[in-house]
């Protein structure tokens, strides 16, 4: 098969990963073993990089500037969540023909996979020779079809270290615990802070999901039913959990919420859900103390905490976007297919099989509604990589003599 | 000099840190060398296991055990908040004579060791020879006499790990964020928010201490002349930070506030001061992307975020609690001096010289409103230990040629 000679431009898009940067780097430097990818371009800031020519050559970097990017969290390429309009689209051809780029990699989430999708169709209709691939990417773990998403380990990480942190302050410091983590629809982020339990009574001890509806009742019935047990309690909340009626639970607690441009409710600046729950509890069970932490950036950008699974296989699908739009002359998103306990290799679909919607968590994954099943763990596990050590004292008890 | 024979306990108090059970396996260890100390009791739940006498016995646990949890975050034999009163005192020393206890470590913060100076008085008035040593411990960084505290640096890598991330996170996706440190009075923590900088134009941009009296005004201008210079705007804020009449701003924000048991007002539960910026800087400055996270709890629990050199430190403390109550035959507090740039050494002080006060940032550590200086980079950055990689692509330009 004749491969297309031309330049390439790679993008960036939505909320950026700790290991964005090592797709953007895999990608780049695996066009360097090709002499038809003439100039490897940077469109700075997503899709508004595009179509306002903003590009920098990739080409001429050094490879050890690369690496080192690739090992630093945050979009390097600089980012946007601008959704292009089909005037836009028109202007992005232009764009792209003016330059001879032949290859568009675009990595990003569901909506930049609709992004790909829409540049796509308006290059087949220009009959302009484009290969567009989808490079995903996105901590919530709701993209279709792929396993799971590059960018979800090491979130999932982050916040396994995290709960396993509070858990063991908490042991120390009993009362409750509530930590509110980032997932708009699904709960896989949530769902990962089981893997802060070692031992038994070890929290969290109730995980809230959006894909179970939240009841206040419930809440606090679990909540008085954990602090009973243990005489303390941890609970990991997603901030997209509803109610019965299906509507956001925060909706109700919150008066102004803000929309971005693909009509999603803005809801990772809003501290008011663990707030509102802190007092609720305070409140209804009357507990001193409860303490809430919002997880917030830090789950999505903390410099230092990756998973090396997630890194690796960040670096290859953008290994694979290249070779796949070098060799096999299509178009599509490249994914994960799990092929053994643990075990992934790389395939391409179609655009369209992974716009058509999210994923949210199997009902296998969630047990009641509070908890995660042992087959939760048996699918993210390998995916976060190594987890820092953590250890009780192991000591006999003291026979009072007080009383004697 | 004659070596006192006789049991030790260690106990934890106030908030845990990330190596707080560092120098509980210092002191533990060191301990082993000697036949003098016959035992080694752990008090569980810091003051309160002392008075009702749950101990675990830390001589028959073994050294790998021990050493893993020396690698834990949070208190190995739980914390409290308690602090004893003159009865409670009578009865801890009848515990710790019953049980023939020669040698009282408590690691802590300024509460625990005003707690040791109380225990020490009360051995002293009953005529009974208690070696008690105070084993310094904070996050805050807020002690008397010791050049810094163990906690501390693991800490401030933490917030400065998690400011470079958001710093580049803000870069892809640029606006206004805000983050909220930890830090009743001393801005030590929130200051080290500044090892996040790189380049000239990382954030934060604007960094809030305690130490300078906070106003709305100034906050308002400042973050509007950065967005002016950087399109964006990365801001550090002490939860502790003051208006001009001394009273801390978050009191204005909050209906109620909750005292603990040593009259300090609750601050780090509540959410509400970020959350309030937020909405001044979006109303006043009409900015749409403004975001804000409290750190919180993670920013002193969360597992696997440790500087190597305050472990080695808290490590070191502890043994040379062990070691000054061995050879030395005196009470105190442990200090750190520093001896060189950067090296240091341990002594013991008075226990009154450290329960007299806290220590807030110097003058020459802070400039201007909203800025530290190199005086302080110097003196912490050795605290921090390695901070992992991060880098931006150097790429240069393509011309545009779109208007040819």
């Amino acid at each position: 098969m004749e491969k297309i000679t031309g330049k390439a431009v790679i993008a960036q898009g939505g909320g950026p990963t700790a290991v964005i940067n090592q797709s953007l780097v895999g990608a780049v430097l695996q066009a360097r073993r090709y002499p038809h990818i003439t100039n490897f371009y940077g469109a700075l800031g997503g899709v508004r990089g595009l179509m306002e020519e903003n590009f920098v050559d990739l080409t001429q970097v050094s490879t050890h500037n690369l690496e080192m990017v690739a090992g630093t969290p945050g979009a390097g390429l600089l980012s946007s969540r601008d959704k292009p309009t089909a005037t836009d689209c028109t202007r992005i051809f232009e764009v792209l023909k003016r330059h001879g780029i032949r290859y568009f990699f675009f990595i990003g989430g569901n909506d930049s996979a609709e992004t790909c999708r829409i540049v796509n169709e308006n290059a087949e209709a220009a009959g302009y020779e484009l290969r567009v691939i989808h490079i995903p990417k996105t901590i919530d773990n709701d993209l279709l079809v792929t396993d799971h998403c590059p960018g979800f380990g090491s979130a999932a990480k982050f916040v396994a270290q995290a709960f396993a942190g509070v858990n063991m302050d908490n042991r120390s410091l009993p009362g409750v615990y509530i930590g509110i983590v980032m997932g708009r629809h699904a709960g896989f982020l949530t769902a990962a802070s089981v893997f802060a339990k070692r031992y038994d009574d070890d929290g969290p001890h109730l995980i809230y999901l959006p894909e179970r509806p939240f009841s206040t009742d419930g809440f606090l019935s679990e909540v008085d039913e954990t602090m009973t047990r243990y005489g303390r309690c941890v609970v990991a909340v997603s901030e997209g959990i509803v109610g019965e009626d299906g509507n956001p639970i925060i909706a109700s607690l919150v008066d102004q919420v803000e929309q971005d441009s693909h009509g999603n409710v803005q809801l990772s600046g809003l501290t008011s859900l663990g707030a509102a729950l802190v007092q609720l509890t305070k409140a209804d069970l009357d507990i001193k103390r409860v303490r809430s932490d919002t997880f917030g950036y830090l789950q999505r950008s903390f410099l230092g905490c990756v998973s090396s699974t997630d890194a690796q296989e960040a670096r290859e699908v953008g290994e694979w976007a290249l070779q796949f739009a070098t060799w096999n002359n299509v178009d599509g998103s490249v994914v994960i297919e799990r092929v053994g306990d643990y075990a992934v290799k790389y395939s391409l679909v179609d655009l369209k099989d992974v716009t058509g919607g999210t994923k949210e968590m199997a009902d296998e994954f969630i047990e009641g509604r509070s908890m995660v099943t042992t087959a939760f763990k048996n699918y993210a596990r390998p995916l976060l990589g190594h987890l820092p050590q953590n250890e009780r004292i192991h000591a006999p008890e003291v026979r009072k003599i007080m009383k004697d």
